[in-house]
């Protein structure tokens, strides 16, 4: 039996989100958003009988057994640990720091009979799912490259706000290079160990960001990760990201994984393949014409990914009598909360190499840092 | 009236060279090859009345006014320079070292009145020369990022031979990045400061190169380059540039910049642009047909470009009565060896960086290297 969901956000992916899971037989109960008139709005329109500002009106709502939680990364983490600890299932846009992220991963393995999972679409994606299972198969070889591309127009929201402040969780890397660490660990079947990039902000002010206010979060980031190579006889995979939002007109994005002996490419949502042997690339799987609804602000990559996941979670829950209950098969290939500390950490190990200049190394925090830290070497000193 | 030309080479290059030469007028006289055998054959083949494998017969000729040297990059300098002293003009393959490549200077300078050019080719294909008047002109605005791919099959010569010797000159970085170098300096009217790179390589043995012999020369390479921005106002032009020799299947090579109005992007020999304005990309030059010589090893970019430049030369040395003299306007986009010199430097500090893990500062060699420096340190520590 389907749960009931509760959504939390009243942005582009909420707005499209609540018809997808509606599409699929999901009850959409109650809606959250940071203003109860945009919370009113957006409810009005998409049908939902619940409205509120107030985030435990959702959480503690009693037909919400599922929350889907897409709001800026500076609030995910506390929704998410709150939701599992009243015992919802979570699925949940990225956080804002690797902090964050920790607390999250500490809450998902302490409800571990909880659904939690990334709001991280790219997986699911039919191109990417047939793109893993080939690589899987050995189309290409032993992989030696990835290289992606990610170009498309501003991700500055019209006024002044979190997309503009690198410190919030804005920026390229952070909202669109996340979920190509994500894929790329995903499809590679190993991490990064070690990182290097560079991050500008080309574009500090417009025509509605001006005046004291200035963009922090960058518009450009280009990044390369090494990854796996442990065995004494393998290169590893060299890792390498472009991302431009400088780029006014259409989004392109192009993942490409170039082994020994052949390579694949993703192109948007169509997945093509070339064997060395062979003169001419093939095209692996087309793209079979979308239905759902067009979103301008998000790119059809993300859009039929978001698809995927919203029927994955409901075969997930349809194998069970129980509301609350989910099966781990379809969603088996979601990012769980601790690949989300993962990405995170990488982010930030980019970020880092950004300003060291150097390359970072990719460390995953295994303890929450105390937070009374500096308290104490300060009063270790004034003893001394 | 055109000058007669020995050619030195008697690869791919040369073997298009001659016919290209031809085409426009010029007599080619003699040819070197590095076995007598391998000269007389494509002499014979070529029509050309006279071969030999000593350089001094040809740099000696009385017919020959003009050299184009085009042998492996550790042979080059000395051919070079000893044509200048001799006082003959020349067009010139790049060196191996930064060391070579100052001693090129260093004899370029000695003889202003004698032309010396690069032989390095992409400057005259038609597409960057419409792109760089399309950035003088302001298209894409302020130019913030450049963004390069080639890809292509291997670079390998068939035998073990210099393509396989980091040290010798081979590898993608060296053969094929240092066109892109100098171009990207071309068309930005700028150069790098500071670079940042990572060599692989992923085929170090085949079918024909093994046993005890390994591939040293890179196959794959991705570099950055920070360019310009002295400037306060400016953040300077970030270049990322990807080289992938592991594709077998046809070359691909693309040239973006990006600026803050809006962008060009080369394909191939075709050169396509989108303002910021605009929805759709304009094709603003198309490929006309190539109705040359075809070669498997030469990339249809660099063929045209070859072109170009024999026809840029045609029209240099027309331009006056005497055999020897020639006009700078035609050639006034040539490569110089000071951008020869410049693109050596920057190839090292790639390297370098690779090696280092680090940034590595572009600085232009202004004197020779003393080569007694060891020893005299030795002596020093003696002394002590």
């Amino acid at each position: 039996m389907l749960p009931g969901v509760g959504v939390f956000g009243i942005g582009s992916t909420a707005r499209v989100l609540v018809p997808l899971l509606k599409a699929e037989g999901f009850e959409v109960h109650a809606l959250w958003g940071q203003s109860e008139e945009e919370a009113c709005c957006l409810a009005k329109e998409l049908g939902i009988p619940f409205h509120t500002s107030r985030s435990d009106d959702v959480l503690l709502h009693q037909d919400v057994d599922l929350v889907c939680i897409y709001i800026p990364p500076s609030m995910t983490r506390q929704i998410a640990v709150k939701a599992l600890g009243i015992g919802k299932n979570v699925v949940c846009e990225k956080a804002a720091t690797a902090i964050d992220s920790f607390k999250m991963v500490t809450a998902a393995r302490y409800y571990p009979q909880l659904l939690s999972i990334m709001g991280n679409t790219l997986r699911f994606l039919p191109a990417f799912v047939a793109m893993r299972q080939m690589l899987l198969e050995g189309y290409v070889g032993e992989i030696q490259v990835c290289d992606v591309r990610v170009y498309g127009p501003s991700l500055l929201d019209q006024s002044y706000g979190w997309t503009c402040e690198e410190l919030m969780g804005g920026g390229g890397l952070h909202t669109v290079g996340s979920a190509i660490i994500d894929l790329l660990s995903h499809l590679t079947g190993t991490r990064a160990h070690r990182v290097h990039g560079l991050l500008r902000t080309f574009v500090q002010q417009n025509s509605l960001i001006r005046g004291i206010r200035r963009v922090t979060s960058d518009d450009f980031c280009f990044f390369q990760m090494l990854m796996g190579g442990t065995r004494s006889s393998s290169c590893g995979v060299c890792c390498t990201v472009t991302l431009n939002f400088n780029m006014p007109g259409s989004f392109v994005q192009e993942v490409m994984v170039v082994g020994s002996t052949g390579r694949l490419v993703a192109r948007g949502t169509e997945l093509y393949g070339q064997r060395s042997g062979s003169n001419v690339e093939e095209l692996l799987l087309g793209d079979s014409g979308w239905a759902g609804p067009e979103v301008k602000e998000m790119p059809l990559p993300h859009l039929r990914g978001l698809s995927s996941m919203v029927k994955a979670l409901r075969q997930s829950f349809q194998a069970h009598e129980e509301r609350r209950s989910w099966a781990q098969g379809p969603v088996a290939i979601a990012p769980t909360f601790e690949d989300g500390l993962y990405v995170q950490t990488v982010v930030e190990a980019v970020k880092r190499s950004s300003w060291s200049g150097e390359w970072e190394c990719v460390e995953i925090m295994s303890q929450e840092p105390d937070p009374n830290h500096n308290l104490c070497e300060a009063l270790q000193r004034n003893k001394n």
